[in-house]
Protein backbone atom coordinates (compact mmCIF):
# COMPACT_ATOMS: atom_id res chain seq x y z
CA UNK A 1 0.00 0.00 0.00
CA UNK A 2 1.60 3.18 -1.38
CA UNK A 3 -0.76 5.83 0.20
CA UNK A 4 -0.70 7.33 3.58
CA UNK A 5 2.28 9.18 2.59
CA UNK A 6 1.55 13.05 2.17
CA UNK A 7 3.25 12.88 -1.77
CA UNK A 8 0.05 10.36 -2.84
CA UNK A 9 -2.35 12.69 -1.36
CA UNK A 10 -0.55 15.52 -2.37
CA UNK A 11 -0.46 13.57 -5.70
CA UNK A 12 -4.71 13.11 -5.54
CA UNK A 13 -5.70 16.11 -4.87
CA UNK A 14 -3.52 17.30 -7.92
CA UNK A 15 -5.43 15.44 -10.29
CA UNK A 16 -8.76 16.02 -8.80
CA UNK A 17 -8.10 19.69 -9.17
CA UNK A 18 -7.30 19.19 -12.99
CA UNK A 19 -10.46 17.93 -13.49
CA UNK A 20 -12.97 20.14 -14.96
CA UNK A 21 -15.67 18.34 -14.46
CA UNK A 22 -15.02 18.01 -11.05
CA UNK A 23 -14.66 21.75 -10.61
CA UNK A 24 -17.94 22.63 -13.02
CA UNK A 25 -20.27 20.54 -10.65
CA UNK A 26 -18.78 22.21 -7.35
CA UNK A 27 -17.67 19.05 -6.66
CA UNK A 28 -15.02 18.78 -3.53
CA UNK A 29 -12.69 16.19 -1.38
CA UNK A 30 -14.06 15.87 2.10
CA UNK A 31 -12.19 12.90 3.14
CA UNK A 32 -9.46 10.43 2.10
CA UNK A 33 -8.05 7.44 3.69
CA UNK A 34 -6.46 4.10 1.95
CA UNK A 35 -9.36 2.72 -0.03
CA UNK A 36 -11.78 4.94 1.04
CA UNK A 37 -13.04 8.73 -0.47
CA UNK A 38 -15.91 10.87 0.35
CA UNK A 39 -16.74 13.67 -1.73
CA UNK A 40 -19.15 16.80 -1.17
CA UNK A 41 -21.22 18.81 -3.66
CA UNK A 42 -23.88 21.21 -2.57
CA UNK A 43 -27.14 21.24 -4.85
CA UNK A 44 -26.53 22.65 -8.18
CA UNK A 45 -29.76 24.02 -10.27
CA UNK A 46 -26.89 23.82 -12.99
CA UNK A 47 -27.14 19.85 -13.02
CA UNK A 48 -30.96 19.12 -12.05
CA UNK A 49 -33.12 17.46 -14.13
CA UNK A 50 -36.60 18.52 -15.15
CA UNK A 51 -38.25 17.83 -11.82
CA UNK A 52 -35.73 19.67 -10.06
CA UNK A 53 -33.72 16.71 -8.66
CA UNK A 54 -29.89 15.99 -9.40
CA UNK A 55 -29.47 14.88 -12.53
CA UNK A 56 -28.48 11.08 -12.77
CA UNK A 57 -25.70 12.22 -14.49
CA UNK A 58 -24.27 14.29 -11.93
CA UNK A 59 -24.73 11.77 -8.87
CA UNK A 60 -22.82 9.20 -11.54
CA UNK A 61 -20.20 12.08 -11.78
CA UNK A 62 -19.72 12.26 -7.99
CA UNK A 63 -19.70 8.47 -7.61
CA UNK A 64 -18.00 7.44 -10.15
CA UNK A 65 -15.29 10.10 -8.65
CA UNK A 66 -15.21 8.86 -5.57
CA UNK A 67 -14.36 5.19 -6.24
CA UNK A 68 -12.21 5.91 -8.82
CA UNK A 69 -10.06 7.89 -6.18
CA UNK A 70 -10.56 5.42 -3.81
CA UNK A 71 -9.15 2.81 -5.73
CA UNK A 72 -5.87 5.32 -6.63
CA UNK A 73 -5.12 5.94 -3.43
CA UNK A 74 -3.97 1.88 -3.02
CA UNK A 75 -2.04 2.14 -6.37
CA UNK A 76 1.67 2.32 -6.81
CA UNK A 77 3.30 6.23 -7.87
CA UNK A 78 3.44 5.18 -11.79
CA UNK A 79 -0.10 4.57 -11.82
CA UNK A 80 -2.98 6.51 -13.37
CA UNK A 81 -6.58 5.07 -12.44
CA UNK A 82 -9.30 4.77 -15.52
CA UNK A 83 -13.26 4.01 -15.16
CA UNK A 84 -13.51 0.48 -16.83
CA UNK A 85 -17.62 0.41 -15.92
CA UNK A 86 -19.87 0.85 -13.45
CA UNK A 87 -23.20 -0.15 -12.74
CA UNK A 88 -25.65 2.62 -10.86
CA UNK A 89 -29.09 2.19 -9.38
CA UNK A 90 -30.77 4.64 -8.48
CA UNK A 91 -33.13 4.13 -5.21
CA UNK A 92 -34.91 7.74 -4.75
CA UNK A 93 -34.86 11.02 -6.16
CA UNK A 94 -32.07 13.20 -5.51
CA UNK A 95 -33.79 15.78 -3.54
CA UNK A 96 -31.79 17.96 -1.08
CA UNK A 97 -29.27 20.81 -0.18
CA UNK A 98 -26.37 18.63 -0.51
CA UNK A 99 -25.31 15.57 -1.78
CA UNK A 100 -22.40 13.25 -0.22
CA UNK A 101 -20.32 10.56 -2.75
CA UNK A 102 -18.43 7.75 -0.40
CA UNK A 103 -16.22 5.50 -2.49
CA UNK A 104 -14.67 2.34 -1.00
CA UNK A 105 -11.96 -0.38 -2.56
CA UNK A 106 -13.22 -3.59 -2.04
CA UNK A 107 -10.81 -5.37 -3.28
CA UNK A 108 -7.07 -4.32 -4.81
CA UNK A 109 -5.60 -6.13 -7.45
CA UNK A 110 -2.33 -4.51 -9.50
CA UNK A 111 -4.52 -4.38 -12.59
CA UNK A 112 -7.89 -4.11 -11.63
CA UNK A 113 -9.50 -2.60 -8.42
CA UNK A 114 -13.16 -3.74 -7.39
CA UNK A 115 -14.93 -0.70 -5.98
CA UNK A 116 -18.20 0.22 -4.43
CA UNK A 117 -20.18 3.73 -3.28
CA UNK A 118 -22.86 5.62 -2.73
CA UNK A 119 -24.88 9.34 -2.69
CA UNK A 120 -26.51 10.10 0.13
CA UNK A 121 -28.85 13.40 0.30
CA UNK A 122 -28.77 15.49 2.77
CA UNK A 123 -32.33 17.39 3.02
CA UNK A 124 -33.25 19.08 6.32
CA UNK A 125 -30.82 17.58 8.09
CA UNK A 126 -31.99 14.13 6.95
CA UNK A 127 -30.03 11.63 4.87
CA UNK A 128 -31.28 9.53 2.35
CA UNK A 129 -29.31 6.79 -0.03
CA UNK A 130 -29.97 7.76 -3.31
CA UNK A 131 -28.55 6.07 -5.05
CA UNK A 132 -25.61 3.26 -5.19
CA UNK A 133 -22.60 2.16 -7.49
CA UNK A 134 -20.34 -0.67 -8.18
CA UNK A 135 -17.17 0.17 -10.34
CA UNK A 136 -14.11 -1.42 -11.67
CA UNK A 137 -11.45 0.73 -11.72
CA UNK A 138 -8.07 -0.05 -13.78
CA UNK A 139 -4.53 1.01 -13.16
CA UNK A 140 -2.64 2.32 -16.08
CA UNK A 141 0.65 2.91 -16.22
CA UNK A 142 2.41 5.25 -18.50
CA UNK A 143 -0.34 7.17 -19.86
CA UNK A 144 1.13 10.11 -19.16
CA UNK A 145 4.57 9.12 -21.30
CA UNK B 1 -47.52 4.00 -29.25
CA UNK B 2 -48.31 7.29 -28.58
CA UNK B 3 -45.31 8.88 -30.06
CA UNK B 4 -45.43 10.43 -33.81
CA UNK B 5 -47.59 12.71 -32.78
CA UNK B 6 -45.89 16.45 -33.09
CA UNK B 7 -47.92 17.17 -29.26
CA UNK B 8 -45.32 14.15 -28.22
CA UNK B 9 -42.07 15.12 -29.96
CA UNK B 10 -42.97 18.83 -28.33
CA UNK B 11 -43.42 17.44 -25.34
CA UNK B 12 -40.13 15.99 -25.29
CA UNK B 13 -37.99 18.99 -26.32
CA UNK B 14 -39.90 21.21 -23.46
CA UNK B 15 -38.51 18.38 -21.10
CA UNK B 16 -35.50 18.14 -22.42
CA UNK B 17 -35.30 21.77 -22.27
CA UNK B 18 -36.37 21.84 -18.54
CA UNK B 19 -32.99 20.06 -17.65
CA UNK B 20 -30.78 22.46 -16.49
CA UNK B 21 -27.56 19.21 -16.56
CA UNK B 22 -28.65 19.26 -20.13
CA UNK B 23 -28.14 23.04 -20.80
CA UNK B 24 -24.95 23.04 -19.19
CA UNK B 25 -22.66 20.36 -20.68
CA UNK B 26 -24.05 21.64 -24.19
CA UNK B 27 -26.01 18.37 -25.20
CA UNK B 28 -28.87 18.99 -27.89
CA UNK B 29 -31.34 16.54 -29.65
CA UNK B 30 -30.06 15.68 -32.75
CA UNK B 31 -32.83 13.26 -33.76
CA UNK B 32 -36.06 12.08 -32.41
CA UNK B 33 -38.21 8.69 -33.81
CA UNK B 34 -40.23 6.23 -32.14
CA UNK B 35 -38.06 4.07 -29.64
CA UNK B 36 -34.91 5.99 -30.83
CA UNK B 37 -33.44 9.39 -29.86
CA UNK B 38 -29.90 10.88 -30.56
CA UNK B 39 -28.20 13.82 -28.80
CA UNK B 40 -25.10 15.67 -29.31
CA UNK B 41 -21.93 17.78 -27.47
CA UNK B 42 -19.20 19.42 -28.67
CA UNK B 43 -16.06 19.15 -26.45
CA UNK B 44 -16.28 20.77 -23.16
CA UNK B 45 -13.40 21.06 -21.43
CA UNK B 46 -15.63 22.14 -18.45
CA UNK B 47 -16.30 18.57 -18.48
CA UNK B 48 -13.01 16.86 -18.90
CA UNK B 49 -11.51 14.53 -16.48
CA UNK B 50 -7.89 15.02 -15.33
CA UNK B 51 -6.06 13.49 -18.65
CA UNK B 52 -8.32 16.00 -20.97
CA UNK B 53 -10.99 13.48 -22.05
CA UNK B 54 -14.09 13.58 -21.49
CA UNK B 55 -14.85 12.77 -17.96
CA UNK B 56 -16.94 9.35 -17.85
CA UNK B 57 -19.87 11.05 -15.87
CA UNK B 58 -20.17 13.61 -18.62
CA UNK B 59 -20.39 10.75 -21.40
CA UNK B 60 -22.78 8.69 -18.84
CA UNK B 61 -24.90 11.90 -18.36
CA UNK B 62 -25.20 12.16 -22.38
CA UNK B 63 -26.24 8.16 -22.87
CA UNK B 64 -28.79 8.17 -19.75
CA UNK B 65 -30.48 11.03 -21.31
CA UNK B 66 -30.92 9.73 -25.09
CA UNK B 67 -32.14 6.16 -23.50
CA UNK B 68 -34.01 8.02 -21.19
CA UNK B 69 -35.70 10.17 -24.09
CA UNK B 70 -36.34 7.06 -26.10
CA UNK B 71 -38.03 5.26 -23.41
CA UNK B 72 -40.12 8.16 -23.37
CA UNK B 73 -41.13 8.64 -27.15
CA UNK B 74 -43.59 5.01 -26.62
CA UNK B 75 -44.72 6.09 -23.02
CA UNK B 76 -48.35 7.60 -22.78
CA UNK B 77 -49.08 11.12 -22.17
CA UNK B 78 -49.55 11.01 -18.35
CA UNK B 79 -46.19 9.27 -17.79
CA UNK B 80 -43.03 11.15 -16.61
CA UNK B 81 -39.51 8.75 -17.24
CA UNK B 82 -37.30 8.27 -14.62
CA UNK B 83 -33.84 5.85 -14.46
CA UNK B 84 -33.91 2.84 -12.26
CA UNK B 85 -30.61 1.99 -13.19
CA UNK B 86 -27.52 1.97 -15.86
CA UNK B 87 -24.93 -0.02 -16.29
CA UNK B 88 -21.97 1.80 -18.84
CA UNK B 89 -18.67 0.31 -19.70
CA UNK B 90 -15.85 2.53 -21.06
CA UNK B 91 -13.99 0.86 -24.28
CA UNK B 92 -11.48 3.93 -25.30
CA UNK B 93 -11.04 7.32 -24.03
CA UNK B 94 -13.71 10.25 -24.56
CA UNK B 95 -10.95 11.95 -27.06
CA UNK B 96 -12.61 14.02 -29.65
CA UNK B 97 -14.33 17.22 -31.30
CA UNK B 98 -17.69 16.19 -31.02
CA UNK B 99 -19.67 13.49 -29.02
CA UNK B 100 -22.91 11.76 -30.40
CA UNK B 101 -25.04 9.63 -27.74
CA UNK B 102 -27.81 6.86 -29.53
CA UNK B 103 -30.48 5.73 -27.33
CA UNK B 104 -32.89 2.66 -28.33
CA UNK B 105 -35.21 0.98 -26.92
CA UNK B 106 -35.08 -3.20 -26.57
CA UNK B 107 -38.48 -3.68 -24.84
CA UNK B 108 -40.92 -1.30 -23.90
CA UNK B 109 -43.38 -2.35 -21.42
CA UNK B 110 -46.81 -0.61 -19.04
CA UNK B 111 -44.71 -0.01 -16.32
CA UNK B 112 -40.78 -0.39 -17.16
CA UNK B 113 -38.72 -0.14 -20.55
CA UNK B 114 -35.18 -1.65 -21.26
CA UNK B 115 -33.31 0.47 -23.27
CA UNK B 116 -29.57 0.25 -24.51
CA UNK B 117 -27.16 2.91 -25.81
CA UNK B 118 -23.83 4.20 -26.73
CA UNK B 119 -21.45 6.74 -27.18
CA UNK B 120 -19.68 7.55 -30.20
CA UNK B 121 -16.31 10.61 -30.07
CA UNK B 122 -16.07 12.47 -33.68
CA UNK B 123 -11.87 12.92 -34.11
CA UNK B 124 -10.64 14.58 -37.00
CA UNK B 125 -13.83 13.36 -38.76
CA UNK B 126 -13.33 9.73 -37.67
CA UNK B 127 -16.20 7.93 -35.55
CA UNK B 128 -15.10 5.18 -32.52
CA UNK B 129 -17.48 3.77 -29.86
CA UNK B 130 -15.84 5.26 -26.72
CA UNK B 131 -18.64 3.92 -24.10
CA UNK B 132 -21.82 1.97 -23.80
CA UNK B 133 -25.09 1.88 -21.50
CA UNK B 134 -27.67 -0.56 -20.86
CA UNK B 135 -30.30 1.10 -18.57
CA UNK B 136 -34.15 0.20 -17.03
CA UNK B 137 -36.14 3.00 -17.27
CA UNK B 138 -40.03 3.64 -15.56
CA UNK B 139 -42.77 4.57 -16.27
CA UNK B 140 -43.75 7.57 -13.19
CA UNK B 141 -47.38 8.71 -13.56
CA UNK B 142 -48.73 12.12 -11.40
CA UNK B 143 -45.20 12.82 -10.61
CA UNK B 144 -46.10 16.67 -10.77
CA UNK B 145 -49.32 16.33 -9.29
CA UNK C 1 -44.02 -6.01 5.88
CA UNK C 2 -46.11 -8.38 5.62
CA UNK C 3 -43.46 -11.20 6.64
CA UNK C 4 -42.96 -12.47 9.84
CA UNK C 5 -45.79 -14.89 9.95
CA UNK C 6 -44.92 -18.50 9.88
CA UNK C 7 -46.67 -18.59 6.56
CA UNK C 8 -44.92 -16.22 4.36
CA UNK C 9 -41.66 -17.94 5.34
CA UNK C 10 -43.84 -21.35 4.35
CA UNK C 11 -44.40 -19.78 1.52
CA UNK C 12 -40.94 -18.61 0.38
CA UNK C 13 -39.57 -22.23 1.60
CA UNK C 14 -42.54 -23.92 -0.86
CA UNK C 15 -42.00 -21.58 -3.84
CA UNK C 16 -38.05 -22.09 -3.04
CA UNK C 17 -38.62 -25.78 -3.34
CA UNK C 18 -40.28 -25.37 -6.72
CA UNK C 19 -37.09 -24.33 -8.45
CA UNK C 20 -35.50 -27.18 -10.09
CA UNK C 21 -32.59 -25.13 -10.44
CA UNK C 22 -32.01 -24.58 -7.17
CA UNK C 23 -32.24 -28.51 -6.34
CA UNK C 24 -29.18 -29.56 -9.01
CA UNK C 25 -27.15 -26.74 -7.87
CA UNK C 26 -27.61 -27.99 -3.94
CA UNK C 27 -28.58 -24.90 -2.65
CA UNK C 28 -30.38 -24.36 0.34
CA UNK C 29 -31.86 -22.21 2.83
CA UNK C 30 -29.53 -21.15 5.85
CA UNK C 31 -31.27 -18.59 7.28
CA UNK C 32 -34.17 -16.36 6.74
CA UNK C 33 -35.62 -12.45 8.39
CA UNK C 34 -37.32 -9.74 6.62
CA UNK C 35 -35.76 -8.49 4.00
CA UNK C 36 -32.16 -10.76 4.37
CA UNK C 37 -31.84 -14.20 2.62
CA UNK C 38 -29.19 -16.39 3.28
CA UNK C 39 -28.63 -19.82 1.26
CA UNK C 40 -25.64 -22.58 1.56
CA UNK C 41 -23.80 -24.70 -1.33
CA UNK C 42 -21.60 -27.61 -1.14
CA UNK C 43 -18.92 -27.61 -3.93
CA UNK C 44 -19.89 -28.95 -7.05
CA UNK C 45 -18.18 -30.56 -9.83
CA UNK C 46 -20.81 -30.77 -12.01
CA UNK C 47 -21.28 -26.53 -11.93
CA UNK C 48 -17.19 -25.69 -12.20
CA UNK C 49 -15.69 -23.96 -14.96
CA UNK C 50 -12.33 -25.86 -16.96
CA UNK C 51 -10.21 -24.78 -13.91
CA UNK C 52 -11.78 -26.12 -11.64
CA UNK C 53 -13.45 -23.08 -9.99
CA UNK C 54 -17.23 -23.14 -9.53
CA UNK C 55 -18.73 -21.00 -12.61
CA UNK C 56 -19.77 -17.49 -12.67
CA UNK C 57 -23.31 -18.59 -13.82
CA UNK C 58 -23.85 -20.62 -10.87
CA UNK C 59 -22.33 -18.30 -8.12
CA UNK C 60 -24.68 -16.03 -9.77
CA UNK C 61 -27.57 -18.47 -9.04
CA UNK C 62 -27.19 -18.98 -5.91
CA UNK C 63 -27.00 -14.69 -5.48
CA UNK C 64 -29.51 -13.89 -7.68
CA UNK C 65 -32.14 -16.28 -5.78
CA UNK C 66 -30.86 -14.87 -2.29
CA UNK C 67 -31.54 -11.52 -3.46
CA UNK C 68 -34.84 -12.42 -5.16
CA UNK C 69 -35.89 -13.86 -2.08
CA UNK C 70 -34.74 -11.18 0.32
CA UNK C 71 -37.09 -9.25 -1.96
CA UNK C 72 -40.08 -11.14 -1.53
CA UNK C 73 -39.92 -11.38 1.90
CA UNK C 74 -41.32 -7.61 2.19
CA UNK C 75 -43.59 -7.81 -0.87
CA UNK C 76 -47.19 -8.49 0.00
CA UNK C 77 -48.85 -12.24 -0.23
CA UNK C 78 -50.61 -11.53 -3.35
CA UNK C 79 -46.92 -10.85 -4.73
CA UNK C 80 -44.52 -12.99 -6.96
CA UNK C 81 -40.96 -12.22 -7.79
CA UNK C 82 -39.35 -11.44 -11.06
CA UNK C 83 -35.76 -10.36 -11.98
CA UNK C 84 -35.28 -7.29 -13.18
CA UNK C 85 -31.92 -7.35 -14.04
CA UNK C 86 -28.48 -7.92 -12.25
CA UNK C 87 -24.76 -7.24 -12.48
CA UNK C 88 -22.24 -9.15 -10.68
CA UNK C 89 -18.77 -8.80 -10.06
CA UNK C 90 -16.50 -11.49 -9.61
CA UNK C 91 -13.45 -10.74 -7.45
CA UNK C 92 -11.72 -13.95 -6.89
CA UNK C 93 -11.92 -17.35 -8.04
CA UNK C 94 -14.42 -19.28 -6.31
CA UNK C 95 -12.72 -21.87 -4.90
CA UNK C 96 -14.03 -23.54 -1.49
CA UNK C 97 -15.50 -26.52 0.04
CA UNK C 98 -18.50 -24.58 0.12
CA UNK C 99 -20.75 -21.24 -0.57
CA UNK C 100 -22.58 -18.97 1.26
CA UNK C 101 -24.53 -16.70 -0.77
CA UNK C 102 -26.19 -13.56 1.08
CA UNK C 103 -29.05 -11.25 -0.33
CA UNK C 104 -30.20 -7.91 1.52
CA UNK C 105 -32.69 -5.61 0.64
CA UNK C 106 -31.41 -2.08 0.03
CA UNK C 107 -34.61 -0.09 -0.52
CA UNK C 108 -37.94 -2.07 -0.82
CA UNK C 109 -40.93 -0.07 -2.92
CA UNK C 110 -44.49 -1.39 -4.08
CA UNK C 111 -43.23 -2.09 -7.46
CA UNK C 112 -39.51 -2.04 -7.32
CA UNK C 113 -37.23 -3.84 -4.99
CA UNK C 114 -33.22 -2.71 -5.06
CA UNK C 115 -31.10 -5.46 -3.30
CA UNK C 116 -27.52 -6.36 -3.03
CA UNK C 117 -25.84 -9.63 -2.07
CA UNK C 118 -22.16 -11.37 -1.74
CA UNK C 119 -20.67 -14.64 -2.21
CA UNK C 120 -18.52 -16.26 0.21
CA UNK C 121 -16.20 -19.44 -0.26
CA UNK C 122 -15.30 -21.03 2.37
CA UNK C 123 -11.94 -22.70 2.03
CA UNK C 124 -10.16 -24.76 5.00
CA UNK C 125 -12.43 -22.69 7.22
CA UNK C 126 -10.99 -19.11 5.79
CA UNK C 127 -13.89 -17.02 4.53
CA UNK C 128 -13.04 -15.33 1.37
CA UNK C 129 -15.89 -12.69 -0.26
CA UNK C 130 -15.61 -14.18 -4.67
CA UNK C 131 -18.14 -11.88 -6.06
CA UNK C 132 -20.97 -9.33 -5.78
CA UNK C 133 -24.14 -9.04 -6.96
CA UNK C 134 -26.61 -5.50 -6.97
CA UNK C 135 -30.24 -6.86 -8.04
CA UNK C 136 -33.86 -4.82 -9.09
CA UNK C 137 -36.18 -7.08 -8.43
CA UNK C 138 -40.17 -6.66 -9.33
CA UNK C 139 -43.34 -7.23 -7.67
CA UNK C 140 -45.54 -9.18 -10.28
CA UNK C 141 -49.08 -9.76 -8.92
CA UNK C 142 -51.81 -12.39 -10.53
CA UNK C 143 -48.63 -13.98 -12.65
CA UNK C 144 -50.22 -17.46 -11.59
CA UNK C 145 -54.05 -16.48 -12.47
CA UNK D 1 -5.36 -11.80 -33.82
CA UNK D 2 -4.33 -16.21 -33.33
CA UNK D 3 -8.13 -17.36 -33.98
CA UNK D 4 -8.91 -19.47 -37.18
CA UNK D 5 -6.08 -21.89 -37.11
CA UNK D 6 -7.82 -25.19 -36.26
CA UNK D 7 -5.96 -25.54 -33.22
CA UNK D 8 -7.50 -22.24 -31.33
CA UNK D 9 -11.26 -23.99 -32.19
CA UNK D 10 -9.45 -27.09 -31.06
CA UNK D 11 -8.51 -25.46 -27.65
CA UNK D 12 -11.87 -23.64 -27.43
CA UNK D 13 -13.64 -26.88 -27.65
CA UNK D 14 -11.53 -28.59 -25.21
CA UNK D 15 -11.49 -25.63 -22.44
CA UNK D 16 -15.48 -26.17 -23.49
CA UNK D 17 -15.88 -29.83 -23.19
CA UNK D 18 -13.94 -29.63 -19.22
CA UNK D 19 -16.69 -27.35 -18.10
CA UNK D 20 -19.03 -29.43 -15.74
CA UNK D 21 -21.52 -26.55 -15.56
CA UNK D 22 -21.99 -26.31 -19.53
CA UNK D 23 -22.11 -30.39 -19.56
CA UNK D 24 -24.60 -30.54 -16.65
CA UNK D 25 -27.10 -27.78 -18.33
CA UNK D 26 -26.95 -29.07 -22.12
CA UNK D 27 -25.46 -26.20 -23.32
CA UNK D 28 -23.16 -27.03 -26.68
CA UNK D 29 -21.38 -25.27 -29.11
CA UNK D 30 -23.51 -24.39 -32.32
CA UNK D 31 -21.11 -21.74 -33.62
CA UNK D 32 -17.86 -20.56 -33.34
CA UNK D 33 -16.09 -17.19 -35.23
CA UNK D 34 -13.67 -15.01 -34.82
CA UNK D 35 -15.25 -12.39 -31.73
CA UNK D 36 -18.21 -14.36 -32.22
CA UNK D 37 -19.62 -17.63 -30.44
CA UNK D 38 -23.17 -19.11 -30.50
CA UNK D 39 -24.02 -21.33 -27.81
CA UNK D 40 -27.35 -23.95 -27.40
CA UNK D 41 -29.38 -25.42 -24.99
CA UNK D 42 -32.83 -27.21 -25.06
CA UNK D 43 -35.55 -26.60 -22.32
CA UNK D 44 -34.43 -28.68 -18.87
CA UNK D 45 -36.83 -28.52 -16.30
CA UNK D 46 -34.07 -29.49 -13.86
CA UNK D 47 -32.98 -25.21 -14.50
CA UNK D 48 -36.15 -23.94 -14.20
CA UNK D 49 -37.78 -21.58 -11.86
CA UNK D 50 -40.61 -21.86 -9.42
CA UNK D 51 -42.62 -20.84 -12.75
CA UNK D 52 -41.43 -22.91 -15.12
CA UNK D 53 -39.18 -20.82 -16.96
CA UNK D 54 -35.39 -20.92 -17.29
CA UNK D 55 -33.80 -19.84 -14.02
CA UNK D 56 -32.20 -16.43 -14.85
CA UNK D 57 -28.61 -18.10 -13.07
CA UNK D 58 -29.19 -20.72 -16.17
CA UNK D 59 -29.49 -17.90 -18.66
CA UNK D 60 -26.93 -16.45 -17.33
CA UNK D 61 -24.48 -18.94 -17.56
CA UNK D 62 -25.14 -19.55 -21.26
CA UNK D 63 -24.64 -15.36 -22.11
CA UNK D 64 -21.58 -15.42 -19.91
CA UNK D 65 -20.13 -18.66 -21.53
CA UNK D 66 -20.77 -17.48 -24.92
CA UNK D 67 -19.36 -14.36 -24.52
CA UNK D 68 -16.01 -15.71 -22.69
CA UNK D 69 -15.40 -18.07 -25.33
CA UNK D 70 -16.01 -15.09 -27.92
CA UNK D 71 -13.08 -12.99 -26.23
CA UNK D 72 -11.06 -16.14 -26.05
CA UNK D 73 -11.33 -16.39 -29.66
CA UNK D 74 -9.33 -12.93 -30.18
CA UNK D 75 -6.46 -14.16 -26.95
CA UNK D 76 -2.66 -15.08 -27.65
CA UNK D 77 -2.55 -19.04 -27.44
CA UNK D 78 -0.88 -18.34 -23.68
CA UNK D 79 -4.17 -16.63 -22.62
CA UNK D 80 -6.80 -17.90 -20.14
CA UNK D 81 -10.33 -15.63 -20.01
CA UNK D 82 -11.99 -15.29 -16.77
CA UNK D 83 -15.30 -13.08 -16.10
CA UNK D 84 -14.67 -9.85 -14.55
CA UNK D 85 -17.91 -8.70 -14.21
CA UNK D 86 -21.28 -8.66 -16.10
CA UNK D 87 -24.87 -7.37 -16.35
CA UNK D 88 -27.67 -9.42 -17.60
CA UNK D 89 -30.96 -7.82 -17.95
CA UNK D 90 -34.47 -9.94 -18.52
CA UNK D 91 -36.66 -8.91 -20.84
CA UNK D 92 -39.03 -11.39 -20.74
CA UNK D 93 -40.19 -14.71 -19.31
CA UNK D 94 -37.16 -17.51 -20.38
CA UNK D 95 -40.06 -19.84 -21.81
CA UNK D 96 -39.71 -22.29 -25.17
CA UNK D 97 -38.35 -25.72 -26.03
CA UNK D 98 -34.85 -23.91 -26.72
CA UNK D 99 -32.45 -21.13 -26.21
CA UNK D 100 -29.73 -19.42 -28.08
CA UNK D 101 -26.87 -17.42 -26.71
CA UNK D 102 -25.28 -15.49 -28.83
CA UNK D 103 -22.12 -13.15 -27.90
CA UNK D 104 -19.88 -10.66 -29.29
CA UNK D 105 -17.07 -9.23 -28.93
CA UNK D 106 -17.22 -5.30 -28.94
CA UNK D 107 -13.42 -4.38 -28.41
CA UNK D 108 -10.53 -6.92 -27.77
CA UNK D 109 -7.69 -5.22 -25.89
CA UNK D 110 -3.95 -7.07 -24.43
CA UNK D 111 -5.79 -7.48 -21.57
CA UNK D 112 -9.57 -6.56 -21.11
CA UNK D 113 -11.86 -7.35 -23.66
CA UNK D 114 -15.31 -6.04 -23.95
CA UNK D 115 -18.15 -8.02 -25.08
CA UNK D 116 -22.19 -8.40 -25.33
CA UNK D 117 -24.73 -11.10 -26.02
CA UNK D 118 -28.28 -12.02 -25.43
CA UNK D 119 -30.14 -15.00 -25.01
CA UNK D 120 -32.58 -16.04 -27.65
CA UNK D 121 -35.91 -18.29 -26.19
CA UNK D 122 -37.52 -20.31 -29.27
CA UNK D 123 -41.09 -21.69 -28.41
CA UNK D 124 -43.17 -23.01 -31.40
CA UNK D 125 -40.68 -21.98 -33.96
CA UNK D 126 -41.27 -18.25 -32.86
CA UNK D 127 -38.11 -16.12 -31.29
CA UNK D 128 -38.01 -13.85 -28.51
CA UNK D 129 -34.88 -12.12 -26.95
CA UNK D 130 -35.22 -12.89 -23.37
CA UNK D 131 -32.02 -11.75 -21.97
CA UNK D 132 -29.26 -9.43 -22.58
CA UNK D 133 -25.63 -9.31 -21.05
CA UNK D 134 -22.89 -7.08 -21.11
CA UNK D 135 -19.63 -8.65 -19.85
CA UNK D 136 -15.71 -7.89 -19.20
CA UNK D 137 -13.54 -10.49 -20.07
CA UNK D 138 -9.76 -10.74 -18.70
CA UNK D 139 -6.81 -12.06 -20.60
CA UNK D 140 -4.95 -14.31 -17.74
CA UNK D 141 -1.58 -15.47 -18.58
CA UNK D 142 0.16 -18.63 -16.74
CA UNK D 143 -2.68 -19.69 -14.26
CA UNK D 144 -2.01 -23.50 -15.46
CA UNK D 145 1.28 -23.30 -14.53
Amino acid sequence: MVFGDSQSVARLRADFDRQGAMQSMGITVADVAPGRVILEMPFNPAFSQHHGFMHAGTITSGMDSACGFAAFTLMDAESEVLTVEFKCSFLAPARGQSFRFEGNVLKSGRTLTFTEGRAIAVDAGQETMVATITATMMAVRGLKA
